[in-house]
């Protein structure tokens, strides 16, 4: 599985060494499965390969571990078989373009990746891939039949999200004193195993995610990491792979609190159960991804009565809103846990919705110095 | 004007002084504005605003200076007009946001300051503002009226976009070494005005400017701004505010080329023409923002035959792209410009868009490697 060796794999990296050892095995991995398909094609088998299953069927909730996982459920695609034929070869030319990564000791994007492998099948008329949605999938596929991620892999996505703080972090041998990065931040990357980023110094006590880079710039301008002796981190929405692996390790190496500081509506609470729980599609990552211990700080359903707040922070609640939000309520971690029913019942009650933004209203600098500073002092959040 | 006076005030920034006379002269410009409204009142008058227009129709081709500018047409506000009421209070209202975020020296995003002007008119169920799409037009009104840019209202939008290569910037008083920055960069800030960023130590010769995140991190994996001497900088799409501004003060104040390496489609056609001459919208800013001397490196229509690419690397055209494409060939810009004038027509002729990561069929380090290196060489780049 993914899970075990990806884990164990990278807790000792950091030096050029380890990623080479990395690399070596991930291609080994892939000669195995190049290796499996010509042996069966010269014992006079069908070529196949077995693919682990990334549906919502074989996605299983670790109640003990607080995070969801991906079954044993699996599939074979084979070569001489008219609906599986184009796949199994799409995940043949993918297999060779991480190998040439590898080699070259090169990372690509998602999408470079896909041009490297379109071309059209000579003497037809027949392209590998036609767009980028076919291939991603593919690459998927490849991270949980490999038992490598995507890093492992080479590949990258957009960087998103910006970091500032008490800590310094060592990227690719550059030392980054996040305590000075003036108003910018330092962007945090798409790869952040510990070959590629190291801590350093660290003297916060906990990390403040918010949601938004706007929200960020208020903590930012008011120097709340420096008064609160903490990391302040933004995803830009839903915080990508790279924003979310970095949040883990911090909280797992240096046992920091993972605060979510989120809007009141319900994709405020999904970006919180992906940050905790994982998701489903990236299921296989979970163990790599997910926060367990993470806290929803707020906003919450009851700051519009107990913090006094107008008319003008209200956004209705639409038809939609109040069906995601029953979903959202139906997942098991959030099923068994009474604090959270009760929190998107009372959202519900209310009937609309709250942004961080919107605390404006009582002040330009209320949410970073009272509402935020009080709910920590109260412990008040939800788990 | 914003323009004329934008540029000679900011000039001599950096110091806390020059922020607090520049934040005086604001404040000044809203007291005469509600001076201006009161005066009218008292005397028997109707109250007004006069707004200059920001319609395409108001907008000047300044062919001299080769960006686009607005032109002196204004619309009156009147509050005793059933039309102009609501964005006459609305006008005001913003107005005085800003007058509290000056004298409380912060910094709001353009959400904050709509959520700080949106309540229920007392013994009314009228709101100020339904939805943001109605706040945002009412504050780039007020930049134009003010003559004061969104920096100067001390508004920010969204950060956007990386920057590293050979160059210290201070950033509100810390160092910022874009020489060792790692993986991530440096986050480029929503206000980049001198008295926030202040150039320091730079070799760099240019500034390479690429589409998209990836993009960059390629360039920045393969250390092209250490082998070129360069600043790597991007935008992530369309660059924002901010990132423009910054381009504009690299290349004006430290006289570096911008070099912008963008897909070979009307998308990126249009973001470099916005990057040089400015847009409509924003036409009362191109004195600050556009860079009329920045070059368009590349993709280039003829690189399909001269790179000797294959089939993988072409998305065909739409009717739309079409359709822009010579809308974009008729901006004056580019139409009184020949050597443009044939890079469109070969992109219609050829029938398909290229963008810049299908390099990567050629070599994973092709376009950093022998693309842009080589075509610098050459000085092939249109101007």
């Amino acid at each position: 599985m993914a899970k075990g060796k990806g884990g164990s794999e990278r807790a000792g990296g950091g030096s050029s060494k380890a990623v080479k050892a990395r690399d070596a095995r991930t291609l080994s991995k892939i000669v195995d499965l190049a290796d499996d398909v010509t042996k069966r094609a010269f014992s006079g088998k069908p070529p196949t390969v077995e693919i682990p299953l990334r549906t919502r069927s074989n996605t299983i909730w670790n109640k003990k571990q607080g995070i969801l996982q991906m079954g044993d459920a699996t599939a074979e695609r084979e070569l001489f078989n008219l609906n599986q034929a184009k796949q199994f070869m799409q995940t043949c030319l993918h297999a060779s373009t991480i190998k040439d990564l590898i080699a070259a000791e090169k990372t690509s994007s998602l999408r470079g990746v896909f041009y490297k492998a379109k071309h059209t099948v000579a003497g037809t008329k027949e392209n590998t891939f036609d767009t980028q949605d076919e291939s991603d999938p593919i690459l998927e596929d490849l991270e949980v039949t490999l038992g490598a991620l995507r890093e492992e892999l080479h590949i990258f996505a957009e960087n998103r999200g910006a970091m500032v703080g008490n800590i310094t972090v060592i990227d690719k041998g550059d030392e980054i004193d996040c305590r000075r990065m003036g108003s910018g931040g330092y962007a945090m990357p798409s790869i952040v195993e510990p070959d590629v980023i190291q801590f350093k110094k660290c003297e916060a006590k906990f990390v403040l995610h918010v949601e938004k880079g706007t929200v960020w710039n208020r903590f930012n301008e008011d120097r709340f990491w420096e008064e609160n002796n903490c990391i302040l981190t933004h995803g830009a929405g839903q915080p990508p792979r790279g924003c979310r692996r970095l949040l883990q390790r911090l909280n797992q190496e240096l046992k920091l609190p993972i605060i979510c500081l989120l809007d009141c509506d319900p994709w405020g609470h999904y970006i919180y159960s992906v940050i905790k729980q994982g998701s489903i599609s990236l299921a296989f990552e979970s163990s790599r991804l997910a926060i367990p211990e993470a806290r929803f700080l707020g906003i919450r359903a009851k700051d519009y009565d107990e913090c006094d707040l107008t008319e003008a922070v209200k956004i209705d609640l639409t038809e939609n809103d109040i069906k995601r939000a029953k979903e959202i309520a139906a997942y098991p971690w959030f099923e068994s846990n009474k604090a959270w029913q009760k929190e998107i019942s009372a959202m519900l009650d209310n009937g609309f919705k709250m942004e961080v933004e919107s605390l404006i209203t009582k002040d330009i600098s209320y949410v970073t110095e009272e509402y935020v500073p009080q709910r920590l002092k109260d412990k008040d959040w939800l788990d």
